[in-house]
């Protein structure tokens, strides 16, 4: 893994980076394709109302764009994440409002297994973590997803998905939900928890230009049971199909293969 | 600051973290009094529960809390701060079951201010972040208490109050809530979100001691206005009564100081 803090070359940050000491800040993770980053200007737009919404002084937004161009530029094809935290500060929550943010940026290889093929998806005991407040962001307090993630080691499982308390789902452990049923392609409501992803941000803005209605909406399992296709978005693979749900007590639900990921996925490449 | 990573004296840790990347791990702030460190017993169960429920290799027992107590004798007052994380991973949320847990311990001065004093309490905006899989343990997941704290500046305001989503009382940013009516001593339930703090768990084993019962419940407006006594809990700070609440629109509640907190207040300077 190569890394850079702060525009320099380094691999350790200090112990007192607030993002170590309360998960203060934000990360993107972004697809390398053809030495581009895929989808830059969502994954800076979302990056920005994060530090927006959690009061942190947002990185110059051109020298930022400039330095993950450059990075990306290095690499035909791979994963670049940024994490952005609100810098060091002495113990105790409140910010000052005067630290200084750090930037990590690292390359990363491509996921083993990045296919069209449709996948099986489980459903997760842990629950998405609820908070109106930080809904959307993609935050660094990711303990929902880990412990989501840490309840299957089968890697015939590619994503679990996670419900709110009161049994609605609202996205996978590492990706969005789009369920669909004729013309009307539904994804969660992401007001109460979960991560809006900049993936599904263009799902929802490609949907009409392949013939589809979207909508945000809570999803039930019904809605899961009754969709003609289900599947997951993620900024680095992209568009997965899911084949098969995994339930815990009463067997497997199939699902009909593929129609508008495949449509999606085709205009995606474009990119 | 002194740090100390896995035993070293160190001040920087690997970017690849995963109490960076995840906020993935837990921590615990210590009272140093007399150079010993108060509670510890209570400080390292919590934390080996907290590393039970997040699948974390807990440290060694004996070996740590020789660690901690050695430290502690180093300081005459003070705070130590120890925080556990999974270790270092490759990128992803999966955990490998294989990693090496990171430790870091710090000291740090006593905040200013430390009083019997009653203090004034705000009711903050920002929720409570509700995961029942969460709920209780000291995580490095913080991001409600850092934007609930950030919510004020007035340094009268000793601590903030927050709800969970269906409006009931859960905990302060940094400490727990005790409402005194007669005998009846009630603390929030912290089934759905929250911090169990060490000093709640003395309070609740310590209110028989001086003639109250205790019982956890859920906490609505209504007790903190009919309540005879509020007192807030904290491992470092130990026990303050609130002398007043400020409310957003209605102006302040004021309460009737304080019985049971000094009460408390006097067992627990026996310790």
């Amino acid at each position: 893994v190569s890394a850079w803090v702060n525009g320099r070359r380094r691999s350790t940050l200090d112990h007192r980076d607030r993002g170590l000491q309360y998960g203060d800040g934000l990360f993107e993770t972004m697809r390398v394709c053809r030495q581009r980053v895929r989808l830059l200007d969502y994954h800076l737009e979302r990056l920005l109302e994060g530090c927006t919404r959690l009061q942190i002084a947002a990185p110059e937004s051109t020298g930022l764009r400039r330095e993950l161009e450059r990075m990306g530029s290095g690499r035909k094809d791979g994963v670049l994440k940024l994490i952005v935290t609100r810098g060091c500060g002495p113990r105790g929550y409140r910010p000052s409002g005067h630290e200084h943010p750090t930037r990590i940026a690292t390359l990363h290889a491509l996921p083993k297994a990045i296919s069209a093929a449709a996948v099986r998806m489980r459903l997760c005991k842990t629950p998405v973590s609820v908070n109106a407040h930080l809904a959307g962001l993609k935050t660094l307090n990711r303990l929902d997803s880990v412990l989501a993630r840490a309840e299957w080691r089968d890697a015939q499982v590619w994503e679990g998905l996670m419900s709110d308390p009161d049994g609605n789902w609202v996205c996978g452990t590492m990706s969005n939900l789009f369920v669909r049923r004729g013309a009307l392609l539904a994804t969660p409501l992401l007001d109460r928890g979960g991560v809006a992803g900049v993936m599904r941000r263009w799902v929802l803005e490609n949907a009409a230009g392949v013939g589809l209605r979207a909508e945000q909406r809570r999803i039930r399992s019904e809605d899961l049971i009754s969709a003609e296709e289900i599947f997951m978005s993620n900024a680095v693979v992209g568009i997965r199909s899911v084949g098969a749900i995994e339930r815990t007590a009463a067997g497997t639900v199939r699902i009909s293969c593929t129609d508008a990921a495949g449509q999606l996925r085709a205009r995606l490449d474009l990119l």
